[in-house]
């Protein structure tokens, strides 16, 4: 039976799975928003802003482990959606990214709304495809489907008149090809291992799970090998039963520290590790020249597989017991902080973390705690916290979803607040305000003369946020912490009610410049 | 004298008149970052999204006439600003980008944050180039500019080791050949505009200031005309002596009948008019196919020469004297709210105009008063009110600028609130909350069936925003006006004291659906 283009698209998706819609739509897109309304099983999930809505698709994908769908209307829809679209590339998300265009009659005009959708959607995409006919739209869909189950960004363009013609029909996406391994890589790493005693091994990507960690947590064991994990994994699933990871450092002198002084690096799910930012005089590739690398790529098998040449028969070691810490009292600091969150932090919780210079000490306490994925920015684009805060608890309706927040990135996507709050979304945010881009501060240090810090500073100090009063602007409960007791009392009662809190967790500002 | 990279920049545009910069910068953009604030000459701005910095040197190239330099973040802070960018384009508005990108020794190793600057930037841009080395950083900033004034957005990529090595200078900008004329064209549409009554003069561009508008005034005097300016102007210059000009308007019927029945078409600044959206069974070209076109190009002299060709002699007919209009009462409407605003908006006040279905009767009641500049929003792009507004201050800080918004755009770009209280700008944003997307109330109703229409209402109610909170939370007084008295009584204070301030206007939702 022959179908609007609209519907064979809606039904290509929900057919392929993919039951969860991040949307702001605008007039172009009527008839996709008539049949995604139409049909009760696809969630439709509003956003006030399209990074919201494509930050959503990345953290629903990072959980679901399946793609979502973001519907955006136009180049500029899409232009507003890109940076989270970039963080999703970066962590290999699957993602189905559906623009409305104008009608391909319109287009010839160069209408105000009109601007070249595809060479927008080039960098962040994996693959892109402008549907020309409703007859190829399920059939287009279902590619894209198959496209963003490989690990990425999928963008289809979708002309109005091809959603609102008939001739449609829905197709059915194929499964991706499995990634497969290099054997022979892997038997070369165990040699190294096996021979040598100076190899760390860099896990990341699918192998900041369970089942990686235990492998790499053999490997080590059996030939002292080091460990250490990518800097900002899409998603770090951590459990007392399986020994944590250190992951890379930020700070690019401490980064090369770690990663100095081995004969051999074996890459297992990650790639080698850049420089995060270039600095004069340092490198780029934080990979001494003369270490030898191996390079076991992305699929999980090569993990296990190592860890059976190396270590068969030896099971993982035991965790190391945390010592819990007594709760903190007195005025706020992020270490005080992260001691609160993780004496508090639910089992199987979901935290997002986008705490910039505050993430390391909060990473750091909630080791060894209760059992919990940790997700990470990935691309380097501040504004993904709240967003993918919010496709994490689409994804995960029974999980409470935390998100650690620094004040600047929060003030990107702020409006995701008001989808958390519509949704009921049991997603507790702590934004830590120190009134400062923190991470600039000491940045700026080393590159202005003494006489301009005072200036300069205006570029590192952005107080005036009231953070309770924007929540509250967007119907999310929310409340500010000053000491370390208010933020136990607040985090507390936030983690046991249902629906969305923030916290505003009130730290010392940035005073370097 | 040689100097770094980042002081050939900024010397560069403080040389040719560029002397504010909106910025939003991170590591990469450390070393102009500190030039920008060891020049006290140069205005910086912070902004606490890109595509307020973006909107910002839109808002204020539309009124000093001449460039700001936006200072974005690699590529995703690029990505941000965008949105904004092609409202830029749309309105021809000189703008220079600046975007910061990592070292050139650092990009072949894809690091996270990297992304196809050149790419992203091609589609809202005139001119793209990258700069390669210290040396060319001149340069390179001074064709930026020249391009910029042409009337467009210029991106220039700034690799970070570009900015921080030596042998750079300053270098001047050209100034750019002034738009001609085709005067074959102007006298060819001189004869038609004699020889047929069925004339329209379609108006636009830099022809709906005073001049222009007195120039069409007289040729429609002369020659009986009728005239009719462009939908969505960039600047429209609003002078109770002059006769005002109606605008083409958004709905595509009501365009459509503007437009026919004329033997002639008359384009001076303007191009012509194509559907904002297409309709099955709509044209794209809103021209009718039996309707002879002239186009005079952007140059305003043409209109000028083709008045004197016409109606050589003749001054612009005195404007029609509006009768002013009761103060209105009781429960407040957008007919209400514009009457309330006609009667406030003080003289050379600048209006910055994204109240979208509210936008018409604004635009009508303040036909024939105080003088005053109204900005539109030019390419569809939402999210441009307050960061136009926020730019439009720090070029005029003398006028009082006065926003006129839909709470769905609000929400796009908010964070300008911060900006405007931080640099205490005089800038008063009316919100006007109807607690919809209205805008697509109508058109979900033609093609949504009636059994759907409440679920395909969850796009239209945006409901639950308080943007008291909001404002409040960046440090903008606020308040909300149920009744015409109370948006008198709140407008009044607002405009008569100095600083920002926000009054939400609660209007009736849409409840069409």
């Amino acid at each position: 039976m022959s179908v609007l283009g609209a519907q064979a698209v809606i039904g290509t998706l929900l057919g392929s799975g993919v039951e969860v819609c991040f949307a702001n739509p605008g007039t172009s897109e009527m008839h996709l928003v008539a049949e995604l309304t139409a049909r009760p099983e696809m969630r439709h999930v509003l956003c006030l802003f399209e990074g919201v809505a494509s930050g959503a698709a990345d953290g629903y994908g990072r959980m679901a482990e399946k793609p979502a769908s973001a519907l955006l209307h136009l180049g500029p829809g899409l232009a507003n959606g890109l940076a989270n679209l970039h963080n999703a590339r970066r962590a290999g998300t699957p993602v189905v990214t559906l623009v409305g265009d104008h009608a391909t009659f319109l287009t010839p005009f160069d209408p105000p709304l009109h601007s070249d959708i595809e060479t927008m959607a080039a960098p962040v995409s994996a693959w892109v495809r402008r549907a020309t006919s409703a007859a190829g739209a399920g059939r287009d869909t279902a590619d894209a489907i198959t496209a963003a189950r490989s690990g990425g960004v999928a963008t289809l363009v979708l002309p109005a008149d091809v959603c609102w013609s008939g001739g449609g029909s829905p197709a059915v996406a194929a499964a991706p090809a499995a990634p497969g391994f290099d054997a022979g890589a892997v038997e070369r790493a165990a040699k190294a291992l096996r021979d040598d005693t100076d190899c760390l091994l860099f896990v990341g990507g699918p192998n900041m799970r369970p089942a990686g960690l235990r492998a790499a947590a053999r490997i080590a064991a059996a030939t002292g090998a080091r460990l250490l994990g990518e800097k900002s994994p899409a998603r770090h699933r951590r459990d007392p039963g399986v020994p944590d990871i250190a992951r890379l450092p930020y700070p690019i002198d401490d980064a090369m520290a770690r990663l100095r002084g081995h004969r051999h690096i074996v890459f297992a799910g990650a790639r080698p590790p850049t420089a995060f930012f270039a600095y004069p005089g340092k490198p780029a590739d934080l990979v001494p020249a003369d270490t030898e690398t191996h390079h076991l790529g992305m699929s999980p098998d090569a993990l296990e597989h190592l860890a059976d040449l190396v270590a068969p028969g030896l099971s993982a070691p035991a965790a190391e017991q945390t010592a819990g810490t007594g709760l903190p009292s007195g005025e706020l600091t992020v270490a005080k902080a992260a001691a609160v969150v993780a004496h508090l932090l639910p089992e199987d919780a979901i935290v997002v973390d986008e705490a910039m210079t505050s993430s390391s000490a909060l990473v750091a306490a909630t080791a060894g705690g209760a059992r919990h994925d940790w997700l990470c920015l990935t691309g380097g684009a501040i504004g993904m916290g709240m967003p993918v805060a919010t496709g994490a608890a689409i994804a995960c309706p029974d999980r409470t979803v935390l998100t650690l927040e620094a004040d600047g990135s929060a003030m990107y996507t702020l409006q995701a607040l008001w989808t958390q709050a519509r949704e009921g979304l049991h997603a507790v945010t702590v934004v830590f305000n120190n009134s400062s881009y923190a991470i600039l501060a000491g940045e700026l240090d080393r590159v202005v003369p003494d006489a301009g810090r005072r200036r300069a500073g205006s570029f590192v100090d952005i107080s005036g946020l009231d953070f309770v009063a924007l929540a509250a602007g967007m119907g999310v409960p929310a409340t500010r912490a000053h000491t370390a007791g208010d933020l136990y009392a607040q985090l507390s009662r936030a983690l046991a009610e249902p629906g969305p809190h923030l916290i505003e967790a009130v730290v010392p500002p940035v005073t370097r410049l």
